[in-house]
C-alpha cells in the first residue's frame, strides 16, 4: 500500500496528512509547532512526514505547501521570513534525497486556492479568486481552470499591490500594500494609531493587542475599533474591485482568521467594492463566500496538485 | 479558396485584413474611419469585411478585436464608449447572420497581447504581460500559455486598478485608476494642472494640447512637461510592480502611442518599478520590450485566436 503525503508549513505550525492514492479521506494526521529548541524546522518537517506514514506503507509522493517566495520548479525557498533558517533553502532537493520520492513544493496560498477549487467552495467553477486574510494576506487565482503561477511560480501575490502610495510599511519592506492596510497586524496598528491620535491609553508598551481583541472592542461599540475595521474593510473592497477588473472571477473565497471577523470587515468591504467596480456586469452572479475547507485548504490543495503533477 | 478575416475596430479607424487559412501573410488589407455621416459603424464594419474578400473566395471565419467590455462567448458589446451606438450591441450575432460563418469577438487589448505572444515580441514565452498606453490603457495577460479572460471574458483590465484613492477621474467613471494617471489624456490634464498651479498660460480654452505636444515640450526642457511625464511614468512603474507580484511575467510588452515617448516615460517607470518590487527574483531575466507588431498586434492576435477557436 502507498500513500500521498501533504505537508502545510506555516510560521506557527507544521501540519501533515497522509492520504490514499484515490480519495480525500485522511489516513493519518499530525500537527506540531514549527519550531522547537535544538531542532531545525527541516528536521521537524521530516518527523511530521514519518509520523503520518502508517507501518508497512510506502510514500508515493510528497506535496508541500509553504510560505514563499519559492521556486516551485525546484522547491527552492528564496525567503520565508516566518520560518527560521529558510533563506535560500533547497527544501525540495533535501526532501527528494531524504525520502527518494517525487516532491512538489508550492506556495501555501496558491495551494489553498487550489484546494477550495478542487474540493471546497469553488468546485465546478473555472474562475476563482482566493484571499486569506490573517497575519499577512495571501492569495491564489484560478483562471480558465488554470492556477496562476507565473514564470517562476512567484505569482498571485495579491497582498502586495499598492493601494496607498507611501502608505504604511508592509512586511515585505515596501509601502501601502493591501497587506499593510487590511491584514490583522495592520488593523491593530491602525487602531493603536487612532488611540494615540485621540490621546487615549494604548496599554503598556510591551502588551500587544490581538486582532481578535480589536474585533471584540468594535463589537462592543468602541468607535475607534470600528473605524479600524472600516478602514481595513473599505481598502480590501477597493483592492477587490481592481482584482475583479483584472480577473473577472465567478467567485471570491475569503479565508484566514481575520476574514472571520464577519460584517465588521465584510460590510465596508462589500460597500466599497460595489462602489468601485466600473461596470455592473462584473458583479452579476459573482459569489463571495467564506472558505469551506478552512485550515485544510492548503493540505487538500497540495494533495490535488501533487496528483495532477504525477499524471 | 477560403480566407480568414480579422477586423480591428477602434474609436478612430476600422482595419480589416484577410489572411490565408495557413500563414500570416495578408491577402488584402483595408482601413477606413470608424464613423461616417449617414452610416452606422456596423455597416462600415460589414463593408470593410467585403473590401478584403477577394473575388471567388469564401470566408472561413471572422475574428473581431474591439473595445469592451464585451462578452466574448456571444460577441455581445456591453458598452464601447468610443463607438457610437454600441451599447448593448449584439455584434457577434449580427455578423453571424450577415455572413453565415463562425464569428469570434474579443477584447482588442487581449487580442494584441495574444498577437505579440504568437507572432511578436513574446514568441516562445509562457508568461507575458502586454500594456497599450494611448488614449486609454488596455492590457492582456498570457499566463502559462493561457489568455486571462475570466468568467465572462471581461478580464485583464489592468488600466482600471486604483493607484491613488480618490485620485483623478477615469474614463470609466471611477477615480485614481492607472488609466486616469498614465494615459495620454491623463498626462495632458496633469500638465495643464501644473501650468495653472504655476500661473502659466494654458492657451485658449478651446485648444487642447496633444500628448505629443507635451512630449515635445518636455524634450525641449519644459520642467512642467517633464514633471507630467515623470508623474505618469512613476505611477506606471508602481502599477507594474503590482502586476509583477500578481503575474510574475517573463516579459512585459509596451504598445500604444504614449509608450513611444521613450525615456521620458520609461525612465521614471523603470526606476519606480525597480524600487517597488519586493524581491529581486521577480526582476531576474524579466524582459521589458516595445511592441513588435505595433498597430497589427490586434489583427494578428485575433487571427491566431480565431484559428485556435476553430480547432
Amino acid at each position: 500500500m502507498a500513500v500521498l503525503i501533504s505537508v502545510d508549513i506555516g510560521g506557527t505550525s507544521i501540519r501533515a496528512t497522509s492520504y490514499p492514492l484515490i480519495g480525500q479521506e485522511p489516513v493519518r494526521h499530525f500537527k506540531t509547532s514549527t519550531t522547537s529548541p535544538g531542532e531545525t524546522v527541516y528536521d521537524r518537517v521530516c518527523q511530521s512526514i514519518r509520523q503520518v506514514l502508517p507501518p508497512g506503507t510506502e510514500i508515493k509522493a510528497i506535496g508541500v505547501a509553504t510560505a514563499g517566495p519559492l521556486d516551485p520548479r525546484s522547491g527552492f525557498i528564496f525567503d520565508a521570513p516566518n520560518i527560521p533558517g529558510w533563506k535560500d533553502f533547497p527544501l525540495g532537493e533535501r526532501l527528494r534525497h531524504e525520502f527518494n520520492v517525487p516532491v512538489v513544493v508550492e506556495n501555501d496560498a496558491n495551494m489553498a486556492a487550489f484546494g477550495e477549487w478542487k474540493f471546497g467552495a469553488g468546485v465546478g467553477l473555472h474562475d476563482l479568486l482566493y484571499l486569506t486574510i490573517s497575519t499577512g494576506i495571501g492569495a491564489g487565482v484560478i483562471s480558465s481552470d488554470l492556477l496562476i503561477r507565473g514564470y517562476r511560480g512567484l505569482g498571485a501575490e495579491l497582498g502586495h499591490v499598492t493601494l496607498i502610495p507611501d502608505g504604511p510599511l508592509c512586511s515585505c519592506g515596501k509601502r501601502g500594500h493591501l497587506e499593510a492596510i487590511s491584514s490583522g497586524p495592520a488593523i491593530v496598528s491602525y487602531y493603536l494609531q487612532l488611540l494615540k491620535e485621540k490621546g487615549q491609553p494604548t496599554g503598556p508598551a510591551n502588551v500587544h493587542f490581538s486582532t481578535r481583541e480589536v474585533a471584540l472592542a468594535a463589537q462592543s461599540g468602541d468607535p475607534l475599533a470600528l473605524q479600524a475595521f472600516q478602514h481595513a474593510g473599505s481598502h480590501l473592497g477597493l483592492a477587490l474591485a481592481g482584482f475583479i477588473h483584472i480577473f473577472n472571477p465567478a467567485m471570491i473565497v475569503l479565508g484566514g482568521g481575520v476574514s472571520q471577523s464577519g460584517p465588521l470587515l465584510t460590510d465596508p468591504m462589500m460597500e466599497r467594492m460595489r462602489a468601485e467596480v466600473m461596470e455592473p456586469i462584473y458583479l452579476k452572479d459573482l459569489q463571495i463566500l467564506p472558505s469551506k475547507l478552512g485550515d485544510d485548504a492548503g493540505l487538500m490543495g497540495v494533495l490535488a496538485f501533487t496528483r495532477q503533477s504525477l499524471d
